[in-house]
């Protein structure tokens, strides 16, 4: 239909926008109707109310003055598995029990496009490795799986952890697709929830909504934070409620590591009565990329690395540790009823972030430009902006060696957080399992091999050990398969039994 | 000489190692002269008594014991800079006045081969890749050069720190030259102190030498610990009592990072009455490859990563922090006194480690084989086998990002230790001396650009930034130099001044 005739043209002038059609004569019947469609359901003004409050947020000078706001993360709300160890196996316990009443949900935010890792496929669908050469949508799915067992076990009933799948405009029939062709791996259909978070155009300095061809907005996802919106306008709340689920377990696609729906985390913060809490781990290294849990203005917050000076960075407290020390990974824990206040009253309220980038554009004379330095923002929300509402926040501690190891990029020398450093993450963790449960590893001379090899004689080679979580969420019930055993790395243990694979078999 | 008349055939019999002539009659006269050479200088009965020993001692079940006869570092014995914070400075003063008095000495770890960075030079010689592309001697000489200066300023006096390099057979002629090629970067000749560790002939496990060709004996260094042979038997501590030294730091070759002859950690060793002292960082990792200082049977030792059990790596202190977390970083401190009894009283008496390696050999056919798993033993002594024999024991703890990346593998994907991360390493430490000395780095876009770089927008690049040693040896003095100051990163300050580098001119 002809913009002026659907009203579009004026709608657009009064955004000040009309540049989104001046190509508009250029192009074919099919892609005037793409671009008709898209820009109808745009609410340009919201829009670009969220330019105009996200790029004065960004511009205020709030961030110099972060470093005289900041307070480290009080010890009587921190719970940590390293600290508190005789605590642990009773917040399991306490977790576990409240699974096993069906209150507690998975929440996976899955939205990502995965451009650092460089895929064109969602993230959980990719295989970094291991032995199994399961994606990590797959390690999840039978993590659930099997914590489900054994809460069933343990309480002599039946019980589901639904599984609330988060995708974007982008990734969602690839997502639901990949889920289907595999079964839904073992999963209940039914207790797969996919919904999908909204996209944001992405606009130059001046708030003009960037074009990346002469008939397609430059969209982007509307950040991790863009899940508030998303729970809201897709109905889940209602679908959680009508489930009676009371505790739900935010987390990112992204973490190789991740212990779904993990009873440890999920007990503590119940037990401490909490209506929100982040798993953190240690940040060791001053200059680390990783966002920290403190307090700012008395209110919790993440504040992100780039946000932070060196001098208080570097701070320490007087045990030596860091005194900005609860580095996030993106764990969360809400209560059902904070979050549906979240999603009612506080969403509309918080601020887009800005995020600078380099964005493809058609210039006015119709080239594609492809910008060396960044030309545009993209607006987002963070899942962690509404931490500061929380009436009683908590923080958990874990090991990083036990939980933490995300992919973001793709292998290069040097790179963190790779394919390669995800794979041998779990091989390590893995190989921890059975080492703890009696097993023994020995090389091809039948001499045991040290728990931490030493590799630099090129004696022993690093061991690689894969345990399917069908077998062991978190490194329980192995005795019984490995203990006083010796076993030849590959060492693979999964439902059929333990199997040690031939070198060149893998 | 034929070897049955100068009595070599004889010795070699009574030795067991008539093997070693098997191919006399097939070798060149000179490949004769050279064989006859090098046997005629060795000592198989001593050999012959190192093997066994060495072998004794490793086929023990000492190791299976380890976990219950170790203990951490007590607090008592401990310094810290992230603990101590304020009693840093003091040691500093104390030992920038040793020093100014002469008697502090450097001594370098040099004799490695390099084999797993791959160079066929010592690898003191290594450029990493900085933007001056200064060698690892280099950035030492210089470090030297400036701590000498450093104490001169204070206290109005010329002073000299001597510095002794141990090389190896294979590295010294190549490492003497490299400096004097260099002009030994400044220092004075006179007091660099070159001298050369012992070799030891790999054995099979039958304790046969094993010849590396029909004419050659397959030959190692014997460990960093030759060097309390080598102190002995090439007059250096004779050289040392001359000059008046009192106290000596003894690192490896391969940390960028090394402080050498560390006035924090001498003043810190001296205050405590220490005879002997290591440096450590915090190990936090448990199956992190580091060995760590702690006391086994109430004596201090090394123990290395792979003589541990998983579930003694992983104790933990009720702070949560591991309970051995005592990394060893080969950062050592002796008084002159304590050296002095090693070398003359104890060196003997401590035994060879034995480390199982592939070494090539030819075999009783004369065809040269590269075995695909161990074939024999190298045997070394480490230089820390005599921490034992300390009557006072101390440990000082320092900052990883500030001290420790050792260069010890080639760049590699997922590469550890490379010299990527060592280049890294330092190009980070003088970018965090450059911030918190108040200067500022910007973009292209004049923006300032956070202490912390969001790398994931490709928005900013890291930082380039190096400091000269001449100019600052831990930091010292950059405030009139950079203070308020804004750069466009590579930053280069030297004794020249301050120097911004266009983007491909490094």
């Amino acid at each position: 239909m002809d913009p002026s005739v659907s009203g579009l043209t004026q709608r657009l002038a009064e955004a000040d926008q009309s540049h989104l059609l001046q190509f508009w004569s250029e192009l074919s019947p099919e892609e005037q109707a793409d671009l008709s469609l898209d820009l109808q359901g745009m609410d340009f003004k919201e829009i670009n109310g969220f330019f105009k409050n996200a790029m004065e947020v960004s511009s205020s000078s709030k961030h110099e003055k972060m470093d005289a706001r900041m307070e480290p993360v009080p010890r009587e709300v921190l719970g940590s598995v390293s600290r508190d160890r005789g605590s642990v196996k009773e917040w399991e316990q306490a977790g576990l029990h409240h699974i096993s009443q069906s209150k507690v949900a998975a929440l996976l935010l899955a939205g990502g496009q995965g451009t650092r890792l460089g895929v064109s496929y969602p993230k959980g669908m990719y295989d970094v490795g291991l032995p199994s050469h399961k994606t990590l949508f797959q390690i999840q799915a039978e993590r659930i799986l099997k914590l489900q067992q054994l809460a069933e076990q343990k309480h002599k009933i039946k019980c589901c952890i639904p599984w609330y799948i988060m995708t974007s405009g982008r990734t969602m029939e690839s997502t639901k697709d990949f889920f289907s062709r595999h079964n839904y791996f073992g999963l209940d259909k039914s207790n797969i929830i996919f919904f999908q978070q909204g996209m944001l155009p992405a606009m130059d300095y001046n708030g003009k909504i960037i074009l990346e061809s002469k008939g397609k907005l430059s969209m982007a996802p509307d950040g991790n934070g863009g899940l508030y919106r998303a729970l809201g306008n897709q109905g889940i709340m209602d679908d959680m409620e009508r489930r009676g689920i009371q505790f739900i377990h935010v987390y990112c696609v992204d973490n190789i590591l991740v212990k779904v729906a993990d009873p440890a985390f999920v007990g503590f913060c119940v037990q401490k009565g909490a209506d929100c809490g982040a798993k953190v781990v240690e940040k060791t290294n001053p200059t680390e990329a990783v966002g920290v849990v403190c307090k700012v203005d008395g209110h919790y917050q993440v504040v992100e690395y780039s946000e932070i000076t060196l001098a208080t960075a570097e701070k320490r407290s007087s045990d030596g540790r860091l005194m900005f020390n609860a580095g996030n990974v993106a764990n969360h824990f809400f209560s059902f009823s904070f979050l549906r206040d979240v999603v009612q009253k506080f969403e509309p309220k918080l601020q887009h972030h800005v995020a600078q980038k380099k964005i493809p554009f058609v210039d006015s004379q119709g080239h594609l430009i492809k910008p060396d330095k960044p030309n545009g923002i993209k607006m987002e929300k963070f899942v962690f902006d509404i931490f500061q509402l929380a009436k009683t926040f908590v923080v958990y501690e874990v090991l990083r060696e036990d939980e933490f190891s995300p992919l973001k990029n793709a292998d290069s020398q040097d790179g963190k957080d790779t394919p390669s450093t995800a794979k041998h993450a779990l091989i390590s963790l893995h190989h921890r399992w059975v080492l703890n449960a009696g097993g023994h590893f020995i090389d091809e001379n039948g001499r045991r091999v040290p728990a931490i090899p030493s590799l630099k004689d090129g004696t022993d080679l690093p061991i690689k050990c894969e345990v399917c979580p069908l077998v062991s969420y978190g490194g329980e019930g192995l005795e019984e398969l490995v203990k006083g055993r010796e076993f030849h790395p590959t060492l693979m243990i999964d439902e059929h039994g333990v199997h040690e694979l031939v070198k060149n078999g893998v």
